[in-house]
């Protein structure tokens, strides 16, 4: 492959990404996490367990919470039935099997708290376990709670990113456009982004990565209520400047986008990253209008299920002059 | 009607305010929360649950508290009688309905972990869903502490807006005032004042909005303890310079406030928001003093009645003569 | 009195502080908060309960919650009694005392869930009020761990002021100093000192207060681990400049003091504020150490004790003369 | 031992680090808290517990909450039986030991509020402390939940630092390397490190630390994600210009870090702090890289067992020649 736009690309990396030279695959996953796997170090010290109970799916974490209530009353029901159900009150003994769930319901009660006293312990042993399996509850449910607070507290954006940026005609010239848009009843002020670009150059047959801070037109946004467009311009300080619609395809190229806000409920601010690969740029195309007034005049409606809609143009020719 | 003022408005937009050109209605509402709706999604993706349930008023969110607590015994209540009140001890099995109201509460004491234990589950399905009830319970009561906490550890400005904004006589020329007051025992340091306005204008015969930044005079404060009266000078760099009185009664108007502050209990930056629209601004007007030293000179007394007390007054001639 | 330095002061206030010109008595009480009282304004919308418990001290806290819990047991327990104890089981029913205080104990086992079970409520209006009472139980111990929580992680600098400033000799001319130290096992970063002043000026036989910014030398420092002295030389930027021992006495002075600082355990900033007004200066003086090595010279040892202490030390004449 | 390399630095501070000159020992430990001892103030108002509880380390944080739940259980023990099992139901009498332990499990299942009723207080004063009992215990389960949430929701920055700085080659001169990289499957944006030193010299026979800013290259970085390696350039404005092997050996010096970051999961800005002392310097030495990519060349793998990996260099004679 004539890899003749090479010589395009400025040779000065503009941008300190974090990411190396070298580094392999995509550098920012869709999900806006940055694309690494870390090894060495004993993998509960490489875990931090709150991060990942955070970052869990709601099913998948009520799901370990039940799991964890049943295996820790399995445990318990298995010391009682060792210890014995004659220092419990109230068991059924007319099999083992009828033993064991009643030592099971026994421990559910006792590590809820919820203590009926039907079935009741009796013997040193038995309510020396129960004492402390009752204190493993409470500990367990302060824990839950905490979990549960930092899940549906922790501020996030909750932003809606396009999933394709255009190559659109812009001014006198064209320009990198992608939008995003707040999809949920969240008020977020002072946005800003922050584009950077990674592009691959072969350097004495060898692939290393260039970085490149991109300008963008209004770079901030007082209140993020309707969708923002966010664009770059390509004029003489783009590292795009000269590319041709085969230079976008064929040239392994990286927007890292992140989004910074105020969101007033959280009181805090909230990031939010994504990353646009190559082929996930459309030449020759602009969006579409995404908000219309509603019918009475009173208020602007936003529709999110438009945030990818665009359509073809042509692009001014000057692109393909100046090479 | 002559919109003979158009003329005196600048053209270029000064600020990047998030609204399109083609908005419509107020922008933000008066209490702070952008004028814009959203459709497309499914709802439940579009609503943030957390943020919904923190902007209730208390009195809604505690009612729908002890509704979903009654709901969830009644559905309780509803399988125990379906699994049959034989496999719960101490029953009141004199008719159908005193049944259900025993097993009503049974499993409110389930879910509360009361668990008083004069009805109490024996059989394996009732106590199963027992089991399940309590645990059920004890994480519904983690979700509401965090919610419970989540509310009132809010950071929140507590700032009261004057209802209305004066045109008022300013050093040679006039100016644009309203004040705000701290409401609360807190203690806020550090405010800033952010001020915009959107004006709309007739192009083409299409309404379409401009927005500007509005400067103020001493836009930041150190302590905010007393009343604030936030001033726009109207001079040259203003784009109300040379609107009369029905001026600003037929254009539609809308200042935007952004008011920040570093509360010293939450150790967080708050930020309360409001708008004012054309008729809410008084031309020819200036507020009265709101706070006064105590009797024995100790202390100032901040009078919060008398944030929207203003008297009338003459403008200086100036603004008519330069039209 | 003879007030022939006031020519010296500047007229004009290079400071906005947010208090009046006319605002009476001190500014700032010693414990940081502004000396404002607020009226108007309904007393419930005027506090924040949230902020007046943070602000209760540890005892007063607990306290509160005591009574609030016998307060709210005697209530109910005067509702079980109006049901009838006949709807209790295992109350003493030997006379009506032993009633109230068999149905009080019942309210409490309730509240709490504890529920052993040797009282139970039997009728349906006692067993409903038992099921909204555990229900109120779990829900006010939801507010107290948020009460709790909010009280122990609230951000707070702890951090110790001397109680009196200095004008000690400074380079060629004098300073007014103040110093302060953390006195807990915090790890303060990054802080930083805000000086400002107001002094009291008679104009037209009217008090009235100019406020001043104070420069600082060495207004920011890395780590807060040791004593800070914080210094604002008196040059001729100063308001201070050419002020004798008797108008540091006799004019009404008040140094507001704002330090902010990050603190690493609870990663976020911390505000405090003091201030000190005329009888607090100590003219001709200056601190004396208040740290010094271990003995086996591993560690420096901060001696809180000593934050206050100084000499006597006779300031350069260059004031004097100037006058 | 003839410190002729005295004359080399700089002597003036270029840096405000919160030391005094005079000082003594290491100023910030291996673990980023300065190594300051405080005296003076009462101990229990010079402890902040909370800060404490968070830097407790997990088994002993746990080893305090079983124990505190024994010795509580015990005093309560104790006071039920002073005031005599007769006022407990269900309790065995058959001896005095078994008394106590029946009280105690009675006391354990009132704190907990699992109140199974086995054993169950029948007497007034038994009922009072009974109720008393089970308010303490939901009050302190409310303070452990405080405390749970308020250490895993801790911000952290979860940063390895090398054990090692190094000397090695850069550009035409040398430089100091160091370097760092998150362990944990947190993601770090906006990382910024700032760097000072503290060395020792003797002015006078008496020994006094100066303290200096040092430059790095490239002090910000995007996506903290693999590897930072943090440089600090050895020229003319470096107070380490012209230092040889022998000077990094025998002078003391103190490299101290301060890198932030902002964390996305806890929004939140984290501050991790190290120190490198002389005996940390390891002159002619380069880091080996400690990243690759991974066998399909979709992502790059961080080995983070290789984090302290350098090879022996010789360092360019400039150095030498310029003495």
């Amino acid at each position: 492959m004539a890899r003749g736009f090479r010589q395009k690309i400025p040779q000065k990396n503009t941008e300190n990404s974090g990411f190396g030279n070298s580094a392999s695959g995509r550098f920012i996953n869709k999900d806006g996490l940055p694309n690494v796997q870390r090894k060495g170090v004993n993998v509960f010290n490489r875990l931090s367990w709150y991060h990942t109970m955070l970052n869990l799916s709601t099913f998948r974490f009520l799901t370990y919470l039940v799991v964890a209530y049943i295996l820790i009353n399995i445990v318990f029901a298995m010391i009682y039935y060792l210890i014995g159900v004659e220092h419990l009150t109230g068991i059924d003994k007319s099999d083992p099997l009828n033993e064991f769930i009643d030592v099971f319901f026994f421990s559910s009660q006792t590590f809820t708290t919820v203590g009926y006293g039907r079935i009741a312990p009796v013997g040193f042993t038995a309510s020396l376990v129960a004492t402390f399996e009752a204190f493993l509850g409470l500990l367990t449910f302060a824990i839950a709670t905490g979990l549960f607070y930092g899940r549906f507290s922790r501020p996030r954006a909750y932003l809606k990113f396009s999933d394709i940026t255009v190559i659109a005609p812009f001014q006198d010239t064209t320009a990198l456009m992608f939008r995003l848009a707040p999809y949920k009843n969240n008020a977020l002020t002072d946005a800003e982004v922050i584009l950077s670009t990674a592009i691959e150059v072969i350097e004495d047959g060898v692939a290393k990565n260039n970085f490149y801070r991109l300008d963008t037109q209004l770079g901030k946004i007082n209140t993020l209520a309707l969708n923002w467009t966010v664009v770059h311009k390509i004029d003489e300080n783009s590292p795009f400047y000269g590319f041709s619609e085969d230079d976008f395809k064929n040239i392994n190229i990286e927007i890292i986008v992140h989004v910074r806000a105020f969101d007033e409920v959280f009181s805090n601010t909230v990031v939010q990253r994504s990353s646009y690969v190559s082929r996930e740029i459309i030449y020759g195309a602009k969006f579409t209008k995404m908000y219309y007034p509603s019918k009475e005049n009173l208020t602007t409606v936003l529709d999110l299920d438009k945030i990818n809609e665009y359509e073809k143009v042509d692009l001014p020719i000057l692109v393909e002059e100046q090479l």
